[in-house]
């Protein structure tokens, strides 16, 4: 076992202009941990409700996923429910009920203790804090939103000041950050102790910061993205699956990393839930990784076969 | 002489969280040729009244950039007024006085007719194809804007499968092409006719798509931008300018130009008007270059002496 995710398991109800899923599996650490199954060893510390039944589970058994920190409590699942906008750019929140969700407390097992990689999805920055002094992991980075960046601001900054790096959406970061201008934000959200910063930009890519450097790689281009509902969370798992895989954890590791993390994002829209994410062939993977390389390659690319 | 321009020149009231600049000299036409002028020589065909007087004269003239074709006609210059939001991703029309470029008519004198290199700035496109048809460049490229896209879609469309190559910005490419995801959008433009596509996307870089293939380059990260007016034409015009000196034309040329494009851009917004595009050293563009290559490098890029 070499990567802990914890964070979130869910049951989404979504609509798009491509079209409606209802009650389908989602989650933050479920896209996360499908995502990254496609690199390494997986175990997940979330919570589920008693309708979390054995059609999702073995959706997450079947890529390998270590399922034996998900923890099963008297009540429903997560529910969240949300409609995207036309161009899938915005999206409204109809509904959020986080039944067992709300009263979450990750258990940390001997076993967790000391893992090379851990990924702390976004929860309450004090149980991301406590989880982190638990694990001591290797290499570790973190997500967050808009409600912990404004109700937790202090306990969120000493959460950065021990994790190695913050995986999070152009917006949380100028918030955060208190700044208006992206490239002012991430030196000061470097300066709160991070080694790394990734901002996730939709369908604008992503873009690296770490120490004097920076990195922006693009999304790959999918012609019909059907439901963009936890691609930054495959992001993140692709982008820590990799580095994970790899151990290696310097500046030319993350580079790839984006790589990675951008190809995994990009399956998890081409349908709803894990539709897609979860039936992605290794081969079709090196494809997208190729094709990426060869659109961040300032040298026209040699004609294909 | 080997890139010529025709577009707008105009006097700019513009205001930014930054400050305030009134009556400054602006137009697609003279951000292009400012922009271009580091990296070849570059004709301007423009038309300005009676009010444009020897400073803005001599700001063009300092940069080595032909004024031969700049018609001087009764009345006064094209002036445009605008507020830009807090975080400069909009802005808010206040005025636009179209003054002598109401009636603007190209005019095509022989020694134009065959240059190598022609961008056709933002003007209706009847006359972008009929100046096409006269000058009969070697290379050419031009821009449109939402007005034309709306008013003289067939007129545009005919343009597009007579120059080479179009540089747009995304909501500009998306409504020409009548689809609301940029990818497809892009297939269906370069379907047109168009051997290449760029897509402007302000502070996330460009998109170059020609053939098969496909490029991003981010934006120059700059901390303190000022004023984006002028940013898309300062692209194009280090984009056709790198093109124009090089005098390449293939996939890697137009990868690389899509730098030089960024890093024109990048000084364009870090002031008001010209006052920085018009005052950058070779030295200062040869370091932003080789630092967007850096950027987009996967390898980790050598710690700096």
């Amino acid at each position: 076992m070499s990567l802990l995710v914890v964070g979130s398991v869910a049951f989404d109800s979504v609509k798009t202009p491509y079209g409606e899923a209802r009650e389908v599996l989602g989650g933050s650490a479920v896209y996360f941990a499908v995502a990254a199954s496609y690199f390494t060893r997986v175990r997940m510390v979330a919570v589920v409700g008693e309708d979390f039944g054995e059609e999702p589970r073995r959706l997450l058994l079947d890529r390998g996923i270590d399922l034996s920190g998900l923890e099963v409590r008297k009540g429903a699942s997560f529910r969240w429910a949300g409609e995207y906008s036309e161009d899938l750019n915005d999206r409204t929140t109809l509904a959020t009920h986080l039944n067992v969700f709300e009263s979450f407390d990750p258990k940390i097992r001997p076993e967790d203790v000391g893992v090379p990689h851990l990924f702390l999805g976004n929860i309450d920055p004090d149980l991301q804090r406590r989880v982190l002094a638990q694990v001591k992991p290797g290499f570790s980075a973190c997500d967050t939103m808009n409600f912990w960046i404004e109700g937790k601001t202090d306990s969120l900054k000493r959460l950065l000041s021990g994790v190695d790096g913050l995986v999070i959406n152009d917006a949380e970061a100028r918030l955060l950050a208190g700044e208006l201008n992206t490239v002012v934000a991430a030196r000061r959200l470097l300066g709160l102790g991070l080694r790394f910063l990734v901002i996730k930009r939709g369908e604008y890519g992503a873009a690296l910061f770490a120490g004097g450097h920076y990195f922006a790689v693009p999304a790959y281009p999918i012609e019909r993205p059907v439901d963009p509902t936890g691609a930054g969370d495959s992001f993140a798992g692709g982008f820590m699956g990799h580095l994970a895989r790899t151990g290696r954890t310097g500046g030319g590791a993350l580079r790839e990393a984006m790589i990675y993390g951008s190809v995994l994002a990009s399956f998890c829209v081409e349908d709803f839930s894990l539709r897609r994410l979860a039936r992605v062939t290794q081969r079709e993977i090196d494809v997208r990784v190729r094709d990426l390389r060869e659109f961040l390659s300032v040298d026209e690319p040699a004609p294909r076969p």
